[in-house]
């Protein structure tokens, strides 16, 4: 430690309410990164407040000694928004945890920031609600960090991103001020609607402390179903059958290529593969009743009209739970790559749906064309027009040319009139390409929003936005 | 005319495109006033550009000339947000009226701002889908201005508000720049969503000039029926139970107290009554299926187990489109309140639903207690916590008393943690009582985000946001 820096913290303690001020080996090595894969970093020191006042006070003492401040909560992005920044402080959300009320004619919930996302669906079931955004890092990951990435998951199609399952929300702004705009109501036309601008933002605009979410109605019966299919063209058929037939019902739509779905079919210890043979694209289909048990029946009835036309090759109907479980293993086995794969690049793009084949086929023709033992492997979630797609170069070992991928992914994305992230953010690993998903007018603006409200750059410097 | 107003006016000519501007006796009087009932405002000038390029060269001339510019689309708001302020000028979009682009499989359609709602919403059903924001001025009012005011309407229930029903916008600011945020998908985190900023912004912030409106698929069946019952405690129980059993199928929720529905009903030449007396509350409601016949038969079991239960005192289920439509006519009424009222004094508050029945007890009392014969008419979105409340007082004529039952109105609204618009906005109308609706903080973030933005306050000046 420089006698700058030690003089700079002593400052800090000095400023800071007392007791949420961690330094040294006092920092958690779990703060060192997040899951963006980047080297760790230990900031130059951690924030933990209990109470909005705190963020504000903190923020308050922070600028004054010119310091940067990375908002982190559960740590599970995968673009780098929590990632700390070399010299700047990591400000931690996780203390304030709790669930503060919940509305069930009015339908909210309000929880503080740092909340986990599985502890906000345990406690809307408890009630016989959902809050319907789910996806894998549901444990670890929390509502600040869902807000501040927007996140997505399984059940977009239905119900939306993060964003549109939220009604209010508390924030800190970068010189202290607490913004209350924790509105309760479905409707509320009252000016500008100031908490979308921070949702997506990750950090760079505002701290979230606190927010109202919006709660669903929970359904009584789900049935399941994984269909075999002979190509991409197909699962656009059988997609626009699927909304025709059950409307809102519909509350899954995943997609694997036989690039993801027979690899992993093969490299996980299933204890049956689903289907006797290989198709040319599979999709997951999950229908949700309302106190109406036929949903099950209605879902067989327009799958058995679909293998009739031919536009269904084979399907299993989940009988059970525990059947629905099984069907999802190949979708949700994210945690196996490491072990089947060894390291990877991972991509998060949207395209819209009726370009997802053709960008499916580039894709997995462009990148073995430079490295020729490369395995692409591409899932999604097709009714949002999101597209996963998971590489990894076997010869390459540990050190995976992600550039150089990279720039073909960005590249063909482009192309199809994609977008580089659907739902991950971009945090630092995505900001080198945000010019081709944004205009030059569009990233202007953003950046006079970005002084307007942060002008002296506090808030996560360096993520999100490239320099003019 | 003066001569500086001559000159000025001269020097618009010249500056502006050809063909776009209309002075004097030229300006239609349809361009004088919007339905927020305030006495109508010749503009300075009327300029109608035909493509976003133009609207980009006249916001460069305007603010080249220090002109003030009120954007209009339909006029039909209902808070001012759209009517003349003396020395401005009017842009209307109305030449900007299109549909560019239907993607099926996307689920979206691309629009110039310019284009009716019923327009939009005949060319989706057009190929089999619905546009699903709907409001009684379909015919007149336009994307544009259902962005600029985020309007709400029957299904925000199910669908949300016109906030949630788009993908992409383009639009200009105040300096002319033209800004591309026409995204297309539904998953899209690359960076700030701009789009949200403008949308409800009333014209302050920039113009939109295109849309990328979200498609959803359109119901095979509808049920209707209405519902009579003892009191709003059994209203709330009532939505309760639907929304258990139909879940998203229950696409309406519109409730009716007997100062409105029982007046209405007697004023109006309805064909018969709907039901043989009087009730505490009445709900219309609608439930829609997609591929399932047995919406209707769902529905029908539904309402006799809460007859049977004691929540419902009566029901009506409309047997044919016929009967829905007569069953929505005390409801759609709006039309009607002139002939049958006289001059009107109209709310659109927004409250939580637990509170709406005790807010509607205290606007009755109170209301006639400062006015002994005046006429406080409730109904609304209850689904959606938005109560509409008409009042009338026949002594003061055609000089209704608006500053003072205004301030009755606010005053209670914010007692039962209300808004002051759940879905009119603000415009001029509201101005002076947002403070009531939004902390300070958050208005300063409004000023700073108008700042950023508009500098020199070219965009509709002294409409939404209040003096500091």
């Amino acid at each position: 430690m420089t006698q700058d820096t030690a003089a700079t913290l002593a400052a800090l303690a000095a400023a800071l309410p007392t007791g949420i001020l961690s330094t040294g080996a006092a920092i958690g090595e779990a703060h060192w990164h997040d899951w963006s894969d980047q080297d760790p970093v230990p900031p130059l020191a951690l924030v933990r407040p209990r109470s909005t006042a705190e963020v504000s006070a903190a923020l308050v003492a922070l600028g004054r000694l010119g310091l940067a401040v990375v908002p982190q909560g559960g740590l599970t992005g995968l673009a780098g928004g929590a990632h700390p920044s070399a010299g700047a402080v990591a400000l931690s959300l996780e203390r304030m945890n709790g669930i503060a009320a919940i509305d069930e004619i009015g339908l909210t919930m309000t929880v503080e920031a740092g909340t986990p996302l599985a502890a906000v669906q345990a406690a809307a079931d408890a009630v016989g609600l959902q809050y319907p955004v789910d996806l894998g890092a549901r444990g670890s990951c929390t509502i600040g960090g869902n807000l501040s990435t927007n996140a997505g998951g399984v059940r977009v199609i239905r119900y939306g991103m993060t964003r549109e399952n939220v009604l209010g929300l508390e924030f800190v702004l970068a010189d202290g001020t607490i913004v209350d705009a924790l509105n309760t109501m479905i409707k509320n036309n009252a000016g500008y609607d100031l908490k979308q601008l921070l949702i997506g933002a990750e950090g760079t605009l505002g701290i979230i402390t606190r927010a109202v979410l919006r709660l669903q109605p929970k359904p009584t019966t789900v049935a399941t179903a994984l269909c075999a299919l002979p190509d991409f063209d197909a699962v656009t058929a059988l997609l626009k059958q699927l909304r025709r037939s059950l409307g809102p019902a519909l509350t899954v739509f995943e997609g694997m290529w036989p690039s993801f779905h027979d690899f992993m079919a093969d490299n996980l210890a299933l204890a049956r593969k689903p289907f006797a043979r290989q198709h040319g694209a599979y999709v997951l289909v999950e229908a949700s009743g309302f106190g109406d048990a036929s949903i099950q029946e209605r879902l067989e009835i327009v799958l058995a009209d679909l293998i009739e036309s031919g536009i269904l090759e084979d399907v299993v109907i989940a009988a059970s739970e525990r059947d629905a479980r099984d069907l999802w293993t190949v979708r949700e086995s994210v945690s196996e790559y490491g072990r089947v794969l060894g390291r990877i690049l991972g991509y998060d793009l949207g395209v819209p749906i009726h370009a997802m084949g053709a960008l499916v086929a580039a894709l997995e023709t462009e990148i073995p064309a430079r490295f020729p033992d490369a395995r692409t492997l591409c899932y999604g979630h097709v009714g949002d027009g999101n597209l996963h797609v998971v590489v990894n170069v076997p010869s390459a070992g540990l050190h995976q040319p992600h550039d150089e991928v990279d720039a073909i992914v960005f590249a063909l994305t482009g192309r199809f009139g994609g977008t580089i992230s659907a739902e991950h953010g971009i945090g630092t690993l995505k900001k080198p390409y945000l010019h081709l998903a944004r205009s030059p007018e569009a990233l202007d603006v953003m950046r006079r929003i970005k002084r307007a409200l942060d002008p002296a750059t506090i808030l996560n410097p360096g993520k999100l936005l490239p320099d003019p």
